[in-house]
């Protein structure tokens, strides 16, 4: 198909065009390529061809289109734009520069360089103006629908019928690579369901990828399968600034129930005639032909030039932003004063950091004797949270009824429907795309967000995790039915190796509760942690409250990650180490051993590993004197983790292999998870 | 839109209607039915929803459809069925029995009970028939996809012009679960954008998921979504036997170089009024209702009821299809004959399994003094085994440039292109339909395929790895750029915590050498292994060759996961563990050590944990004597699972943040992955 065959007619480009300083910002776009490319020469890595290739999709978003403040970067109704594509990432930085963010050319200078503001990839939190952690490819398609959610949530609970405080969009720009992975198809089909028509994505269609043109792996219609999802789609000349202009001026202006596409056919690399349009143009290979690229360019010989007109250009444009953003200052004022409950709680969206102490105390203690399964006392502690709350939301994939994460009261968010204030979320069975639209409303910053599934398929969503820990995004994840437990669906459904596999995730913390009272220390943890994500790991069947110990050890125990959950009372010479389900195992077979005389056994409940080796190297010596070496840990779930705690000299009870299809009690008898097996290990010591 | 409305006029239905025995087959879904409820009630547990929603679509397959020989059910040409949506497990069993698999009643009789051959989902080599290991939704519409790619292979490698041995032809069973996940959509893309004709998938559209009516979660047209992957699409009702039937017989026979959609309506759970076509379907709610729906259906009291004229129906189905796989041994036997070499080949498939020694053998080993990223030795390894083992074949994700797995000379499968022969597979920015579909390669048993991505990027296709290792697929994967030391890109593609998160999954072998000749032995190992999969952990940057070990010595220890690598000439005091990049910088510290008088310092290198712990106990402690608690490790990744080798007396050095983007070796200084740490740790124990 030929490009001008392909070119959407698009009416709105003739009246968006007629004040458009088309060639500003074209010359800024040319700039812009010389910053990428002089970024790129410098420090001989990173990729060229899509800040050449977009360049004029960055002068149309960065020179006037996008609603921002640079000056106040974490302006609440912000437009928020996310680079897909995060290999890029001098796209973003050389736009971030013209357009006044504190991001100076010294720093461009830096580009990969070591504790730079430029790192390889864009980084949430390293650079002012960068709004996602992007790179892995498609993350980004999904943490714009996350930040569109939030975006509709903000303006249903907090815009009153006088002060419309939200009303930014989201716009996207994705290549090749992030449409062909799966999640980019899951959060596309979630954006079209939910009517999200205040999400903008621009789609990078330059025909090639990193190995080959893109033919060699696609052929698809994408605007046709866009429009099978609910999209709106145009398609145009992506170097044509008119059109594309024209093309988000009206995608942004039409809250028609539907996401837009734009599919802006560019050219890889353009700009560099020697690898421009060819799979040459990723990564650093173009760069020996830099120097007469820049002359054909037009730019001088000077290294990181920006033209006297094109940085008057832009003190304009940022005027005329300063002067949107003080308008809306004026009416947040005027909505602060009329709305200050809404005030307040918007306010406290800044503090959902606050201490868990507070939460948890809010939570109800459970009665004695119950009987509850994690996930089911999750689901009284998320309640009674979510009143605490009030910006806490939840979402499930399409398994509200076994995770039992629901809000009641809460109502569905679902804008198609019209109600968007809904706190909870129908992801459908979309996983990967939950984990990143969590992350695009943490991101946000306003929501506290939190996704359920079963445990053993937070595997679909970890590329997602690992982000939100690298990012330190505080949002937490209900997994339940933890382990073989799960019973009769079998080894698919049984999560052995998963809750190991959490754990070695830097920056994540993984809280595996023994009973209703440590579940409420695990939700209270979740939702006040500031500085990262928490996955809570909920059992499906039923656990015994464990009476003995008094709830307030039970409670300040678990917020500690690890406590003494039975003291010995004769000298200590055995440790029983133990999570979960098999915290009464441990117990059990103490109270065995108490009753044949063996008063030195004290059992430790090790909830959330990464809490308890936060501690105080003296509280974790209390908990675990260094110089007891008989200890012996039991957990459903691989061994290889707790040789940490128990040394070579303890042992460890775990399942090092797959489940088993069997009811729960018989799949826990057969891969040896017992208090038999406990009290063998013991005496075998 | 109503459901007539959606259906495709197809002008097959009535030819292939002709000589259909409709009473027959809808009896028989009636008494599938039966069976699927009869089991379900008498464990209390299981999915109603799709066994009974999908009874005719069994019917037509099962009865008669499908070139299958059920008393040989490994025949290489018989046609494979995959149910995608695992949870309806009683489908597969039911029509399992009545086709005359070996699946007698007595086993539906104790579906889901311990050690049963009918475990709650199908699972690879526990039930004859069963295709796949089956149930975290969408992987099998991968598992297809590779099985199709198989089967293109297969007919191109060792069909003659006179005997066409392979022509089998793919089926898969999905709902809406399995095509709402990512993996769906990239594996759907792959499948239209290399034409696999072969291929045709079932969509059982019943409009409803576990949580909600779909429409809760999804409003796309998947038809229209489909075509516009290059797939050909046609909706019946699901029901409608003649019309399931001859949309069937005419996707199987159209080999057009398109895949196959059938869409077909169904009600969930058809047969129990009280649930039928609502959420209430999924699981086993309906049971309180089984009495009446199966009076309603005309089931007798007798539980587990297959009529006689059912029995008799098969038996004539089984005898049609014995005379057709009679009729393909003769062909088989003349091919052999004619095709010698050919049939030599293929009967080498079986013995992917031969002694990773030889293998070894065919691997010249490296110049000494080279200094090759394994990536680079990797890839020679490759293309020497490849040389040896004609059924090798890889693929990787857009990534070949820097995964280096290309097999030379072996071309590129592009049955588009005319050419199903090529050994190299191009799976596009797809790397989770990439496991499923090396997954599906290996459950057709004649390639052994591998795959290759960034290994921070393993993540991606994680669900599926899992799955390999449950099934026992010889698969491998090439998994490159395996630390810190990818330098500029920064930790987005940094792998620190992917190694560990690798090592947890039970039945994965986890390989990371240390250099060349290492390298040579992962990839002999990967390639025999024959009950798991196999990860090679591969770098970007260069590791020198480590000529002070003998070859042999590297290499066979290499091939027992951990070896003596420099052994001490003093009484042992200290032994040091690294793997990869570190085994070099331990080696070195010994070095040094030495040098400053200490001469009882071993160094051990680890490669691979999983073949090392295998070992005998006798030669695992001659390694690692446990008298010899002084032990350091050192590898740039996560910390915790190195405990069980060194102890709580040792030390461990590793990763336990994520990286930074500089170059690598300044990311390696700043991560402490020094040989000074090592040599700190050592003094300070």
């Amino acid at each position: 198909m030929s490009l001008s065959s392909e070119i959407t007619k698009n009416e709105n480009t003739a009246s968006a065009s007629a004040n458009l300083p088309v060639a500003d910002l074209a010359r800024a776009a040319n700039e812009a390529r010389g910053l990428a490319m002089d970024a790129i020469a410098a420090c001989k890595s990173g990729h060229l061809g899509l800040p050449l290739g977009s360049a004029e999709i960055g002068a149309v978003l960065f020179g006037g289109a996008l609603n921002i403040a640079p000056a106040a970067p974490k302006w609440l109704n912000r437009d928020r734009f996310v680079l897909s594509g995060g290999h890029g990432s001098m796209f973003l930085y050389a736009w971030l520069n013209l357009a006044g963010f504190d991001l100076p050319l010294d720093e461009l200078k830096r580009f990969r360089q070591l504790h730079s503001k430029t790192p390889g990839h864009p980084e949430f939190g390293e650079t002012v103006g960068v709004e996602a952690t992007t790179g892995p490819l498609g993350q980004g398609t999904g943490n714009i629908v996350g930040m569109a959610v939030a975006a509709k949530m903000a303006a249903a609970r907090f815009n009153t019928p006088e002060h419309a405080i939200f009303d930014y969009a989201v716009v996207g720009l994705a290549g090749d690579g992030c449409l062909q992975e799966g999640i980019s198809h899951e959060a596309a089909s979630f954006a079209g369901r939910f009517g999200l028509d205040n999400l903008i994505l621009f789609y990078d269609s330059n025909d090639v990828t990193l190995d080959a043109p893109a033919a060699a792996t696609q052929n698809e219609d994408t605007a046709g399968r866009y429009r099978a999802l609910g999209w709106d789609v145009v398609t145009v000349d992506g170097h044509d600034i008119a059109a594309v202009a024209g093309a988000y001026a009206a995608a942004r202006a039409d809250r028609n129930g539907r996401p837009k596409l734009i599919v802006a056919k560019t050219v890889i690399g353009r700009g560099i005639p020697e690898v421009q349009g060819k799979s040459a143009a990723h990564g650093e290979g173009g760069v020996k032909f830099v120097e007469a690229a820049r002359k054909g360019l037009g730019l001088p010989e000077e290294r990181f030039y920006v033209s006297p007109a094109t940085r008057e250009f832009f003190a304009g444009v940022t005027a005329r932003r300063e002067a949107a953003f003080a308008a809306w200052q004026r009416k947040f004022e005027a909505w602060k004063a009329a709305a200050p409950e809404k005030a307040a709680l918007l306010e406290s969206a800044s503090a959902h950091n606050g201490a868990a102490g507070d939460v948890l105390a809010a939570i109800p203690e459970f009665p004695a004797g119950n009987t509850l399964a994690s996930r089911l006392s999750g689901e009284i502690a998320l309640n009674a949270v979510a009143k605490a709350r009030p910006l806490v939301i939840s979402g499930s994939a399409d398994l509200h009824g076994s995770t039992k994460n629901y809000i009641k009261d809460g109502g569905d968010f679902d804008p198609a429907a019209g109600n968007c204030a809904g706190r909870n979320l129908h992801f459908g069975i979309r996983e990967h795309a939950m984990g990143a639209i969590l992350n695009g409303i943490a991101y946000d910053g306003i929501f506290t967000a939190s996704g359920a599934t079963f445990l053993t398929f937070s595997d679909y969503l970890r590329p997602s995790i690992r982000i939100a820990a690298l990012a330190k995004l505080p949002v937490f994840y209900i997994f339940t039915h933890d382990s073989v437990g799960v019973g009769e669906d079998g080894p698919t459904h049984q999560p052995v190796e998963t809750v190991g596999a959490l754990r070695v995730i830097p920056n994540l913390d993984v809280f595996r509760p023994a009973d209703a009272e440590e579940t409420a220390a695990a939700y209270a943890h979740a939702v006040t942690r500031a500085d990262g994500p928490v996955a809570l790991i909920l059992s499906r069947q039923n656990l015994p409250a464990l009476d003995a110990i008094p709830v307030a050890t039970r409670r300040a125990g678990a917020l500690r990650g690890g406590y003494i959950a039975r003291k010995e009372t004769a000298p200590l010479t055995t440790i029983l180490l133990a999570t979960g389900s098999e915290l009464a195992l441990a117990l059990e077979a103490a109270a065995d051993l108490a009753a044949a005389g063996d008063n030195g056994v004290r059992v430790v409940s090790l909830p959330c590993f990464e809490l308890f080796d936060r501690q105080p190297a003296d509280y974790r010596d209390s908990v675990l004197p260094p110089a007891v070496t008989r200890r012996v840990s039991i957990e459903a779930g691989r061994t290889g983790l707790w040789w940490k705690y128990t040394g070579l000299n303890g042992a460890v009870i775990g399942n090092d292999t797959f489940g088993l299809s069997a009811p729960g009690p018989i799949a826990f008898r057969e891969t040896g998870i017992t208090k038999d097996a406990l009290l063998n290990a013991v005496r075998n010591l």
